[in-house]
């Protein structure tokens, strides 16, 4: 039993007296616990790969800045580490991978599906950790990076502006894209079950590029894969967040493989709610950047924001919190969606 | 006269046999006698301040791939810097201003409005030369960057996956913004009409950050400004290109002061024909990634993306030609669509 289940309930369909209230990227940036852990892991990749500081990262802005639900502190890209590709995140610039995805031979010899959860022991072990000091305060979000995001990286090897070279894979060699992709459906499904199985309450799949394609090109290679692990999750809600994906949300309408659909700052509550019906439930959406306004403007903002979207609401940013936000301005935030009550 | 008038036809609204074709970055970046000017002149910044050799690179896709107008090879950054930041351009990472708009006394030391013109000779020249060489083959295109663009780069300093610092001050001191983007404007129009006065035959304004705003934002702090040069420029056609910000296509589709509206590759040309209705021009929009593909691929998918448009249509890419992409494959999209015939 999870005390506050307000995340939950709203997923379930239940009636609430206030939308439940998270952060992405909560847990890590902006709070001064995790900088210290930060400073004594050294890289980024030593502090997501150890369970204790994981826990208690993923644990302090519960403690902190009062949110509604806890989200284990990881990252998309353990996934293709998992399958064999190692990468390192380089300070200010984003991850970068040694090798690169290229060709028929790199797809074949990546590892896939059931093994992929034995090649990460120390993500369940931190879910356990967290679950164990979280004392089912609150929900505990999993998540994991969608096919087209995570073969993204795979393909271009580091972050990019436009992702041309894993965009030339699919227009140009689409059997092998095709290929790769379900390769990384079948590695995540896996490694999400295993994670559900840890103790996670939700699932979340993070579909960060989406805005790179268009609906033809989402909808082939994009969208089947990311519906075949929400199709394969069925222990626990998830929630969808094609980030910049506005251009396929009559796709996603018409869909029930998800329970929540997560909204970007640049798509219009309105717009939203249009094109998915009144009763889905729908997360976001506030620009992180509006919280380095004034504290009376973010709460004018916040709620603005909440009467748009009005009941089936999940209050969330439109992405992840940025590193120079205050955490003053956060509490204000996250207060002011708790201090709103439906009409 | 000039003497393939199919560009200003199409801009004016008469019916003509097939739509015109250019593309965004054709002059530049692709072409073996660019590169080696580019490689002659050592710096960007060099190359973009000598009218010969800007002359040169602006004709060679007419010569070589045999486009319907030519566009003059510049920088929208040349408007702050004529405002008095200099920037440079580093290779493969973009633009780098040494100064950044932080306060008001930044705003208050920059030059602006009449005197601009008067701070880039050079690219009045290279306009000159150009149409000389041209000698009226194909119409000229003259651009700037939009005020919300421009503004990204002032404040900023760089590029940026979020432009945060410039989004910050739209938040957090709006009146600031919105002086900024006064000056940005009233420079842009000095500009834009001493560049119709040296002879260019079509204005092009590219906001290319309009997608980071949503469209509470943009239709306060990049729309108005937009719209107020393109009000002023009543000398030539205007194609307007917000790429990105389909969130504000009710705006745009309710306007009459462009011509043309510019839709980059995430949306689909029935969602810009439906919000902009089948008598408005635009412009567009294939991937990129797509001139990575077969010939054969390349071919039907321009000849379906002209379907999709239908007539009133400017052929284009959906954003600039990438740089690693071949000459046959760009001249491929070209004759498709020089081939093609309006039902």
């Amino acid at each position: 039993m999870i005390q506050n289940d307000l995340l939950l309930k709203t997923l379930a369909g239940d009636t609430v007296e206030r939308p439940p209230v998270w952060m992405m990227r909560q847990a890590g940036r902006i709070l001064p616990n995790y900088r210290k852990i930060r400073a004594k892991a050294g890289s980024f990749k030593n502090l997501v790969t150890q369970p204790d500081w994981i826990a208690e990262a993923t644990v302090e802005p519960v403690d902190v800045l009062g949110v509604d639900a806890a989200i284990i502190f990881s990252d998309i890209l353990v996934i293709p580490e998992a399958m064999g590709l190692d990468y390192e995140i380089i300070e200010k610039k984003g991850p970068l991978f040694n090798d690169k995805i290229r060709s028929q031979r790199d797809i074949d010899q990546l590892i896939e599906g059931d093994v992929i959860p034995s090649r990460l022991p120390y993500v369940f072990e931190s879910i356990k950790r967290t679950k164990t000091i979280l004392n089912d305060r609150v929900p505990l979000i999993g998540f994991a990076g969608a096919p087209w995001t995570i073969f993204a990286y795979m393909v271009e090897g580091s972050g990019s502006k436009t992702f041309s070279e894993a965009k030339k894979m699919i227009y140009k060699e689409p059997h092998l894209a095709h290929q790769l992709l379900s390769k990384i459906t079948s590695s995540t499904i896996f490694y999400l079950k295993e994670k559900i199985a840890s103790g996670v309450n939700v699932i979340k799949l993070f579909d960060s590029w989406s805005g790179l394609l268009n609906s033809e090109i989402y909808n082939e290679f994009a969208w089947p894969y990311a519906e075949r692990i929400l199709t394969a999750i069925d222990e626990v809600p998830t929630i969808f967040f094609p980030k910049g994906g506005w251009f396929s949300y009559d796709k996603f309408g018409s869909s029930d493989v998800f329970d929540c659909l997560g909204v970007g700052w640049s798509t219009d509550p309105k717009f939203a709610r249009q094109k998915m019906g009144s009763n889905r439930i729908l997360q976001g959406n506030l620009d992180p950047c509006r919280l380095y306004d004034s504290k009376q403007n973010i709460e004018v903002a916040t709620s603005k924001m909440l009467d748009s979207f009005g009941r089936n609401h999940i209050a969330n940013l439109g992405h992840g919190v940025y590193p120079d936000t205050s955490v003053e301005n956060v509490k204000c935030f996250i207060d002011s969606v708790k201090s709103y009550r439906y009409k």
